[in-house]
């Protein structure tokens, strides 16, 4: 078998012809495999949502009034006139003016005491219910990827904890279970097996993101978007159709070393809404790669648009079927971007 | 942190009490963990099907009659006088009395010829639309876990193929497209990244998965049913609510090499009918987990009921939330086995 690696000089010039024959292609950090199966499906845009499956929901615990169905907040954006204020809920205060609002999820995954600890957090990113990324007010957004750092260095200064997970489900499709736009937060005590396995395929005497950025924009095929200080690409062997990568081109380790961030925040809302274009809004979830405690990483974003189920062959062999050739991902959204 | 690894020595009698503060589990076997946390429902229950998914469908492909439908058999299943007889649809022949019925996939992930090879295959498991294994006649499961074995070794005949993946779909939410009774067969040229890493946490000096089945047994808590040849238990780090394992008592490598394969088709339809009847039919998955070409393994299926979404967290990070804990998923199963 001639199965081509994460290795780039291999990668063919309109390669999305052959691999509807059905094409492997291993991951360029880990032992992951996709196979590129374009044939299982029409054109791209087959997979466009037809119906939306909404997430049923009484009074919004999210939404400015309501702040006593959630927990005291960890972190406000208040409005002032001189900017932005930072603050927290007092005993028995809870503004409503707040920009963004943080607070303890009400169900954790871990919590801060006791032998397992950790932290899980939401982060309610507008006083707007429909405010989502790929419609949010430039400004607006910003604040969202600067609440990320924010609680990311709050976390970190916990000495036990050694990793930070920004993620967002968006969709009940893709595991939301409030539609009010809110990211979350977890923080382990320990550098997930992912991230851990990335790092060690990305971290050597160079850093292999950093040539590999280099190389996808010399190719250009799996391109979306460039941009000053970013790269927004869909990866060699993505596991999710249209799965796309937003990177800073300059090697950073983490959210708290980024610059740029308001770049990364308007590209962020920009790709989002060419998801959302091309696909009739369609169910998606993100998460920050970031460095664990002390160690080298190259900080970026995945976005996984939900469209196909993972199921029994997946699950069973960390094998991933995609049906959308990332050279065909990266050429539609970018039609939109 | 005390975080309990796959070392049964730790296991704590009626931990699921203390892992209602989120408990995290490593894997028998692999770099992987779950996080325990029950608080996140309330009882096991909660997660009973409320609203199925239909699969909306015309015509059945998979029904008898309509096997001009879907490509020529590789392997019929038809009865005789004295017994099953063995055969393969011929020129223009495709006789519509068969029992059990596997042909290529119509749109395979993998295809025999060209660079990146392997099979990928369909097995009708019986003539009736509506005979689910949790429901299905004695001899018909036996005859589905028969043809598994027959798939599985025509494969592995072709020196190319290196594993060969049996699995299973049911209900939409867990990927199946058709609701015929139905299960896959993938062939392919490398040993899959889980179950090498599996094998690699497995096989040492001597092989742990026989270690985990004493240590099983021992505890108890776990188990939701022992055979003569056989144990079903809920894994110490089930990473979906009500997973549970089917493994052989004596080491064998892959159904090539399992004897009691009768005794096992029975146990397989026994216990999805007890998830069925607590869960109200909800979707799943299962997988078998066997020996590579060349390599040692202690074979056995796995079984995913599919409630919940692995989303943003689990995705981006290889750990992932629980929240049903093994020993209340035992138990609760155990009481319909």
């Amino acid at each position: 078998m001639k199965a081509t690696a994460g290795n780039l000089a291999q990668v063919k010039k309109g390669c999305f012809k052959t691999c509807e024959l059905g094409e492997l292609r291993k991951d360029y950090f880990l032992n992951r495999w996709a196979i590129i199966a374009t044939e299982r499906r029409k054109r791209p845009t087959d997979l466009r949502v037809k119906e939306k499956e909404e997430i049923i929901e009484g009074a919004c615990p999210f939404c400015p009034g309501n702040e006593h169905m959630t927990p005291p907040a960890t972190l406000l954006y208040l409005p002032s006139g001189k900017g932005i204020i930072k603050a927290k809920d007092g005993e028995g205060e809870r503004p409503s003016n707040w920009l963004v609002r943080c607070f303890p999820n009400l169900y954790p995954a871990l919590r801060p005491e006791g032998e397992h600890y950790g932290y899980h957090e939401v982060i309610v990113e507008s006083p707007l219910h429909d405010e989502q990324p790929a419609v949010a007010r430039d400004e607006q957004i910003k604040l969202v990827v600067q609440a990320y750092v924010d609680r990311t260095k709050a976390f970190i200064e916990d000495e036990r904890i050694r990793y930070v997970c920004v993620f967002r489900n968006y969709g009940k499709r893709a595991g939301a279970s409030l539609s009010h736009p809110h990211s979350q937060v977890i923080a382990l005590p320990f550098e997930p097996p992912l991230i851990e396995a990335e790092r060690k395929g990305m971290i050597g005497s160079e850093c292999k993101m950093c040539r590999v950025i280099e190389k996808e924009l010399e190719e250009g095929e799996r391109i979306v978007l460039e941009s000053e200080n970013f790269v927004v690409f869909c990866p060699w062997a993505a596991i999710h159709p249209f799965e796309f990568w937003i990177v800073p081109k300059k090697h950073e380790r983490s959210l708290l070393e980024a610059k740029n961030l308001d770049e990364f925040a308007l590209l962020l809302k920009r790709t989002l809404k060419a998801l959302k274009d091309l696909l009739n809004d369609p169910p998606y979830m993100y998460g920050f790669h970031v460095a664990a405690r002390g160690v080298d990483f190259h900080w970026h974003l995945e976005v996984y648009p939900k469209l196909t189920e993972q199921a029994g062959f997946e699950r069973n062999t960390g094998v991933f079927i995609n049906i959308i050739a990332p050279e065909e991902a990266a050429k539609a959204l970018s039609d939109y971007v």
